[in-house]
């Protein structure tokens, strides 16, 4: 059954809901499921809503340009868009494998439906696991000694692209601050500890170093500073004393996995919603 | 903050949530959380909204009554209730007190908010930890050649009572089918294994012969067959194999407590719905 | 390092440990792990010791002649062989992939070191993904009319083969007796759901149903009795009233994903010890 | 059945668990239960061993004797004593009871078996809960004017009691170093974060101001320095974006009592090593 998503944040007042079903309603849509949430302390208002498509009296851009109205008046951030339109989403990957792989499967049968433009690497490791599934591979080198270079590229190649999702699937560069704020919220990077333990680099010797006795893995959007956004998924899992880093390193990745694969399921089914340096997510 | 509580399910059709909320802000009713669910496969829908009291219109009774007319068109299982209004809970309990040790404290400090008309034993054990918290205790022995006058006893002891809630919190008796169906959705059982796993007596052992890596504990409510009726919550423990049956029991109690004292706290918020075998939670 | 494995079960008598590490020591082992489990109910004992290599004073078969005596004294089941022999490993699978991709993942990064003499498969779905890998694909039809005769063939290569391990990774065909039997503590079944709940054909419905309020999957040995082997791992993942069938098979393939491969890294770094129907797991 | 623990850490040789289950054999003793542990990066070996009492030759002051040799010679922290005799246990609270009245059940119900010569206060609250246990209530204010007053009368308190475990039970003073270093590994806080995440005050608002998914708690050795001891157990639940910081307290809660009652369960059957800051746990 095909369906319209109608995602939806606002300042909070009197009878939203009502208003915003009720727009649905007279426009003929049928509810198949709705989440709202009240910020009471921000005083914010977020909703989402899915609708049966065939049900709605109006096509895509006509039920865009009538929703205008009633988003201004409630200034909201909003969109509306058909939950089958597959998302674009950009992976960039350096040496670790394991994120990128996990993605490429579930995207490979079917578990996560979106589009792949192409993957971006600083080397060369996984071209052919990428071409071999019919996928672009653009590696983008980035040196040391000129890291700006590499990241005008990426800026360019990002902004031809116009991804809905750029996945950072253990991408060991930092990305700059106006990439980061370009790509507000489509930014998404998998951290390998339970944030905010450990930001920065190493963290699985870092918690090895702390003897921790769990470790963890958190996805986030990235931000200008770093492993400090909107966090939307962590996972965690039960270490020993036993385990030495290397063992922290092997287990933390089905932590990257879990956290990474729901954080992007749920992203590209608009289920998240961000509010200053939080996520707000419909989980399904 | 006061507030009301609509609870409401029913045959799905379309438009209902827009008809509910636009019901409730007719009244005046501000929302401040709203639940919603679909089960397509059953065709039925269910909602929980939490509205602000001191907006509404109407007093109790009067909203109560104006609701009935949409009740009735729409063939709805309904309560509108004051979230202050302490819920009545009775608490019946064998030899084993951890569940209501636990209950009793988190009623006592106030994280569990209701009413206990009294507790019910078919033993003493436990009569001083629930004098001494003011709470009337009541000695029902079950005879093993007559359970009848014991659930004769019982079952007039909770008419006259009326309870929201009975626990058995580890009762060791079987209830009588018919209890279980007068108090239908309002008496609540704690299995001491993952259901379906190990339905009955000695689960703990069970699972120990069976080698099970996971023990757990399931909160349902009671219905006339054995272990069967609608899940309300469940929670396992990693188990491993030097653990013997008297560490399955001890480590199990966590999980009974924990899966327990959240059903109950979702229970007496109006959070669970019941359809046919299962139960919608909306959890907080 | 290189290092030897010892691993012993036996029946229970005072002093073991100490006859065992002595023995170790007297020809020079340096002890870097040792696990050691008493089962006190059973009257058994169980070891296994990670020996470093060089500090051995005799080589390999002459240690293993040199354990013999004592062995037999003890009435022991033992093995003794070094940590980087890698086992063979096959891997049988239907048309499910997700176990299949998820282990070819594992072995290809070298976080599980094993050989794959080959994948079998009663279909041609995963032809390519193996032979991609360099691994040989065998084809063995199941007919629904004649499958005595696809299980002729699979027990002839595997006899050919000698494995270490049988994995039934997704492998939708119940495996005749007498292969478990001749397979007996080899031959690893994931079954997606925690048993013993839902032993058999579609446990994720029958969950579903059910309305259980968490999932899972449990990795066995295979006996001639369906889902009732010794159990080695078993993973949950909580689920809600708002997920479908559907769902509960995305959700639980993560969950066979995580038990699986955790099975068949103990498995093969010999941590796991069989006693009647239960698994002693020296986990790492 | 009586049993004697024998717990050692020292530096790492060739041998030792020989040498060590080899001492124990030659008295006599009939080993139940062995843990060992060798840290390599440090270069040290830890075991805990747990002998059948009556099958040792010598009573426990000779015992004690005559592992003195060995213990010089190895350079070792060890002690030797009966699993029975009850470890003296001091509590210490301010006005959130959820811990001690959690430890008050255990210890009861006879799932902790410990002494408790008192429980000390800064507070009067918990006084009827302490003393209708028949545990002597110990009131010593902590002005905060003059806290050195207070833990001088703390510190005399303790050394006249000479306990084996100190618990911080949600006590919110921060213990002077010079008491900390005195009872170096045997005074044990619970902080209600998952450290290093929120050190210091205030830990579920800071987490709900990041907007974790997960909150924890963690249970510790105090250290000089604040909330960096070494960690014996932590806990984890899932969060939401619905929760209000009080609700991260009510679920905290439940993290706090788990991961304390295992944490002292551990310590008073001899089952943590301490080495640098990290704790060896033997769980059981």
């Amino acid at each position: 059954m095909a369906t319209t998503l109608l995602k939806v944040s606002c300042p909070d007042r009197v009878g939203l809901l009502s208003r915003l079903s009720g727009w649905v309603a007279r426009h003929g849509g049928n509810l198949l499921e709705v989440h709202q949430f009240t910020d009471i302390a921000a005083g914010w208002f977020f909703t989402r809503m899915e609708i049966e498509t065939e049900t709605l009296s109006l096509d895509l851009p006509a039920i865009q340009a009538a929703f205008q109205p009633l988003a201004s008046e409630l200034e909201a951030d909003w969109t509306i868009r058909p939950a089958e339109s597959g998302m674009k989403v950009v992976i960039m990957v350096s040496k670790l494998g394991h994120c990128l792989a996990d993605l490429l499967w579930r995207w490979r049968s079917g578990e996560l439906a979106f589009d792949i433009p192409c993957v971006i690497s600083n080397h060369e490791e996984f071209r052919e696991m990428v071409e071999r599934e019919g996928i672009e591979f653009r590696h983008i080198p980035v040196a040391a000694t000129d890291k700006q270079e590499a990241f005008a590229q990426t800026s360019a190649l990002l902004r031809s692209i116009r991804p809905d999702l750029v996945v950072l699937a253990r991408y060991m560069q930092i990305i700059p601050p106006e990439i980061c704020a370009e790509l507000h919220g489509k930014i998404m990077n998998i951290h390998h500890s339970f944030l905010p333990s450990f930001v920065g680099a190493n963290p699985y010797q870092r918690a090895y170093d702390r003897g921790v006795k769990l470790i963890g893995a958190t996805c986030h959007y990235a931000t200008a500073e770093l492993d400090a956004g909107p966090i939307i998924d962590q996972e965690v899992m039960r270490v020993d004393h036993f385990h030495t880093p290397a063992d922290l390193v092997r287990i933390g990745r089905d932590c990257e996995r879990l956290a990474l694969a729901r954080s992007v399921r749920w992203h590209i089914a608009d289920r998240v919603l961000i509010h200053g340096n939080k996520s707000i997510v419909f989980r399904d």
